[in-house]
């Protein structure tokens, strides 16, 4: 697919279709994540690709636990609407971990160590990308508390949980989702 | 250009042709960045586009001081030798700047807000690629210290300077820069 294309026609997921993606498949979304750059080319990522019921089913119950610990304290009823099932039923997780050892120079600036994760994030919309051009939805989510998703994952005090990237065939046709006007965002300094 | 040759083919460039880039080349690089996805789509960027040589040279005064500063600090020798004389040359810098008010629930949580980061690292991401299939050449630069930034842009507190992304013609070919074997860095959980 073109570039722009993908880029322009990528939409968010959240209905996913049952149906197993092959593993060939999610190996092309993993190489495209490796190819985003990132600090001193520290590739700080990792990658754990969940197919299982089990792990899946613990993402699901630390999401709606945030989610009812989020409209708790926010009274968004947006959130309180928002059912995060699909996290049962989607094919394919991808977790996205950082390493904050490997963010370039920021590991010396007061303002923290922020690199290693732009880098993740890099990767993440490359493999939305990715997900697109091959006829796949994908979902970047967030709404879970890291410490407990280290837990879930296994890994230690030292790495990041950044993303749940979900993976799968869109079970109905994706929403259009419309953006501002980018030169409304810009300014130019000539 | 295909969407997996974008994502493969892109490098890091350093060396700039002085030849300037139209302003119609740089909004396809902005639209590309404003379809970048966002918690709740809240596209919490704005983008500050730089061809006057004077921010340039802030660019690279700020640079160079965080630079020897770094140098200090952490004795790397290669970043001794590393110069930033690019910044006063490359013909367009657009400065990404993240909105932390818009960076959906996680404003709730308490590891801190970062949402909003990743989805300004995944607009920066959707530029390079575009650039790199308009032909120019690109680097995500962010050796600046955050609030000497927001004096050079002359933006408010409530914004974080996130990147600076440099964009321009190559002076030389680009060189190949090698990433591990991401199935190394991967494990699957089925």
């Amino acid at each position: 697919m073109e570039l722009f294309t993908a880029i322009r026609e990528r939409r968010s997921c959240r209905a996913f279709s049952t149906e197993p993606v092959d593993e060939a498949t999610i190996d092309r979304l993993l190489e495209a994540a490796g190819w985003a750059p990132s600090p001193l080319n520290a590739q700080p990522w990792q990658f754990i690709v969940v197919t299982g019921e089990e792990k899946k089913l613990a993402f699901f119950e630390e999401a709606n636990r945030c989610r009812r610990w989020a409209v708790e304290k926010s009274g968004w009823k947006w959130l309180d609407a928002y059912s995060v099932d699909f996290l049962k039923k989607v094919p394919v997780i991808i977790a996205v971990v950082g390493d904050p050892k490997k963010t370039g120079t920021d590991m010396l600036q007061s303002d923290g160590t922020v690199g290693y994760q732009h880098a993740c994030a890099a990767a993440v919309q490359n493999m939305l990308l990715a997900a697109h051009a091959l006829g796949l939805g994908s979902l970047w989510f967030t709404l879970f508390d890291r410490g407990a998703m280290r837990k879930i994952l296994d890994i230690s005090e030292d790495n990041t949980p950044i993303a749940l990237v979900c993976i799968g065939k869109p079970d109905k046709p994706l929403a259009t989702v419309p953006r501002k006007d980018v030169m409304a965002k810009t300014i130019y300094l000539r």
